[in-house]
């Protein structure tokens, strides 16, 4: 259950529910008290007692709403920040002007090629670059990644370039060693659920990117980033990368109504990752566009010097000069909706 | 069966093929003749049969690909004709550099009505009218409709603003009433596999709008069009409107992958409607600015000069001003990717 | 908007309900009178007003219910008829202890062949003969069955074997020749809210099997048998055959959670088709047990005497024996939930 | 890539791929050698360059296919084990003529609820205890479980009954923890791809019971199943419990071709959940009678003693009458496919 006290109220009308809370023999937990006070009861009961006590509490003085856990989000919500979150990672920032592009290989696979890729993309306009070293694989025997040695190589290229780093955590455990080397925590879509995970992320002081499950609603997604905020951390931000649907031509559907969806519902950044959801990378800068156009404040894109030979993903990654071609066109349409890409250096 | 020859063989080779074919006790059909020959062999056989033919012409002189029906759309793909279809409807062409935009009312609810959102439509850089005079509902109790009243009231808006009119048409038997006051026939989600429908469609001489299946894949939208194709109108427009999807904060899941897809397989223009898609009105501008970004030909906007009080769609409908905002937002991601939206009239 | 009135409520209050309803200057429409009444206001208005005039109706003696009619089916509901609807179709009812199984060929070939199959499905326990004489199909050059031909076939192994025969009708103008050969008319999946066809079968005298759209809820099925039943045909069979999911490895997912849903919903015969959404031959056996396990009224089963010479649905259909050997099994599952199979004849 | 070596071929041949293996710089590795060698090679390389190796490996002497890791699963094939796998669970043979039912809450509450529970679900003929101790919630602020307390309700109860107890592990590092207490691991469906936790469970002498992902895809299944038992756990139950579809009647879609499919595919015990499907008590008996009809070899039912006073997911637990009769009707289903269900206590 959580109680929201109405903005402003007298902390005199909190300290009585508050006592009201112990008197039922439950432990209050205060969630937030900027800009208004909200209380939780995690305590488990049944339907009946819980709506038993939320009744009580209901007319009590500067109590403004109380609803069920189940129902919805909270700190991710518009209703706690009216602002939007912008979250800095080194020089780039998330949620301001410009259009954050991570870009770079679905895998790291050597030190030449990655170094290669993030020249290049650095050099058209990138902020960030993105690379797996821990990769899920639905197969147990497919390449699983490179591991440390791949964050080592994604470090190096951060130092070469000055772009931040972001990369994929697998499981609670490897947060630590994946938090040592990177910028930014990539939860993935298969791992949008594993709560152990989104714990572990919460305690970090790094900004994570959360996916959407591929089978994951709206507002299991904003969940699901709520047990990282809850956690203490707020520099999520949160990516559309495709549903799964009937339709076969794509690898999933991306679903862009999710970003004006996300962005009136949340103060959370959108990011948006049109590779995976297509699957090919020939639709890969239609999609980039309507993304930026719908409004997104990001995009990963799957760049890869060589994509016939990649290891894994090559058919939807962008070879370098085609993410060259995609940024200058990005361009016109991000300032169309008032917005900046990074423009690419001679 | 279809076999398609090489382009600019010469007739005796065509001759010869149509010769065996005869040869087989079946009766070829010449479905097209330019830019090449494809001629198509219709009658009903075991798929046994079907191989043990295709083999024996496939070593024929001037023969370039036999394909199993069931498998692939002709007359609708880009392997047919190469240069982008334009359909030109009064004065607006649809697949050339304007976007251009349908607006109006789910339904035609009274002449006056319909008039003043005509009006501020027009007036607001629409470059067609919509408004649904025969409508298909879920339960037999809901509205359908005024009918043919419905028609009358739009073509009087068509002469009071100068601008072509759309309406769906629901049976077969209905194509030659609609068709005499529409300057475009709309054949709704529901019908994309009414193959009756369709084919009244091809025989007629309008434009048609031929809306995707929610739950139809892009080759089955394909081969509905085929439908009309085949039966000699290549006036068609294809309209993505949504998917069904299990995400149930959206009415549909609008899928603007379709918009590079579809061009990149067929020639004909392709139009998006956010309106049904999203069902909610205040994800609409994000979303026709998305559209366009992706390449998006043409856009249906439902717009009503009071949404709370509309009979049918209000939730998803703009209202005049959301209209007119809309449109100058969308001119400048229309520039940003080589197109042009109708200007305001001041 | 429509108005029930309770049970054996007198004919004054009925009375004074009309003239209320008159008053507001509308035609209200009896469309039930037994076991209660219930009335129906069809006119448009928008959503204020109808809430306006319910709001006055409600508190009007012998008013019990008022609904909107986007909400809620009325004639098929359990509400309105308690007792289960039993379908007479010459011998065979369906609705009652036995389990009625249609089995035949995707679409009529020829007579040889459907008589040998006739006689086949007729020894081994079958209830009524399925064929297709009009087939939809995908594209516009794919078989497309025999037509009016394909009937007369059907009709004489009606003569041979005393089964009833189901077939397809794909248009309203259609249902007038099809109901002169065919027992059963057939509303395939695409057709489901084809309304100018389900009015149609509503007004003919023959018993419709009415298969659910393949991206159609629980809720639209019951809303489109409510289209057949509001015409005055009340013999609607309700048939589940799958439905379109992401999964790729059967044709469509076979939704069984459809079975008891509709019998508690709605008192129409449940009938349930495992062929078109298994799939493949191999899973209908354990698909159809599962059915009449779960309440099946009915099954329609695909069986050709030899299915990789099919000219459709091949993948799909038994074979005689195994059809015979399905039909054996199933007696042992009928049985156990209170149902019988017809026996086979030595 | 794995290489399967033809039955019976002479160890000669195998060391000759193996070596031929090693040439190319790759490390391969036996994954298997009954009924037949079959060898893997798990470094990573490019597209292009493993098939220029299998190419070269496909002609050597007693090589019977080649595959991609990524196409297909290995030891959950029907192809590595021809018979089906029994998975002895203290007295209850999971795989042999017994259906075997697990019953109990979705969350284990407390002590005595539990043990009311337990005693009437094993008399009424239960094979098995389940209930939830750490309990995965989608949002942060839910019930999430007593915890180890929960496990030692489950042990007593478990000691009263005699029945073996299943019950969900969220993490790898709970695995530990919760073998100590319980017969089988439960891996729910938001975790059927969190590869560590799978990996975890492969390395324990503990049966798993694997729940689909509601959004995964069979051929997903069972590549998740591989992981298990590449780690040498070849006790895997695969379970079924419904698909995220556009129908919102049910909680989800219970897909009962999954039963006869991953039979056809894998040796592996197929067990169904009806109760997370329906997501309505009532829905819940006719399922759980489909389910055993289409041959699966278990069942996992929701039973609490007060299901309106129930934690979590109260709506679709049946209460222990309900439950006793469900079992009573079960018994002549099994029978009729040659089963049997554990009979009541009297």
């Amino acid at each position: 259950m959580v109680i929201a006290m109405r903005k402003g109220c007298p902390k005199s009308q909190v300290a009585k529910v508050l006592a009201a809370i112990r008197e039922f023999g439950l432990e209050p937990r205060i969630i937030s008290s900027d800009p208004r006070t909200v209380l939780a009861v995690v305590e488990n009961m049944s339907r009946a007692r819980a709506e038993e006590i939320a009744d009580s509490l209901r007319d009590m003085a500067g109590v403004e709403e109380i609803s069920s856990f189940d129902q919805s989000w909270k700190l991710v919500g518009r209703y706690f920040r009216g602002e939007p979150t912008v979250i800095e990672i080194g020089g780039l920032r998330v949620g301001g002007p410009e259009v954050a592009v991570f870009a770079g290989p679905c895998a790291v696979e050597n030190r030449e090629n990655f170094q290669e890729t993030a020249r290049a993309v650095a050099k058209a306009g990138a902020g960030g670059l993105r690379g797996g070293a821990f990769k899920p694989r639905t197969s147990p025997y497919s390449f699983r990644g490179l591991g440390e040695e791949g964050l080592k190589i994604m470090a190096e290229a951060r130092e070469i370039t000055g772009l931040p780093i972001m990369t994929e955590v697998l499981t609670a455990n490897e947060v630590e060693l994946v938090a040592r080397y990177a910028d930014v925590l990539q939860i993935g879509t298969r791992n949008m659920q594993n709560f152990a995970l989104l714990e572990a992320a919460g305690e970090t002081d790094r900004p994570v990117l959360l996916k959407r499950g591929m089978m994951a609603t709206i507002k299991e997604l904003l969940l699901s980033a709520e047990y990282i905020l809850a956690r203490g951390n707020w520099q999520v931000m949160l990516c559309e990368r495709g549903i799964r649907t009937f339709e076969t031509e794509t690898r999933n559907t991306l679903d862009l109504s999710a970003v004006p969806l996300l962005k009136q519902y949340s103060h959370l950044p959108v990011v948006v990752d049109p590779s995976h959801a297509a699957g090919k990378r020939e639709l890969v800068p239609a999609l980039a566009a309507a993304a930026v156009a719908a409004g997104a404040d990001g995009l990963l894109i799957e760049v890869h010097p060589n994509p016939d030979q990649a290891l894994s993903d090559g058919r939807q990654s962008l070879d370098l000069p085609g993410f060259a071609g995609m940024m200058r066109n990005l361009a016109g349409v991000a300032s169309a909706v008032g917005r900046t890409v990074r423009e690419a250096t001679p």
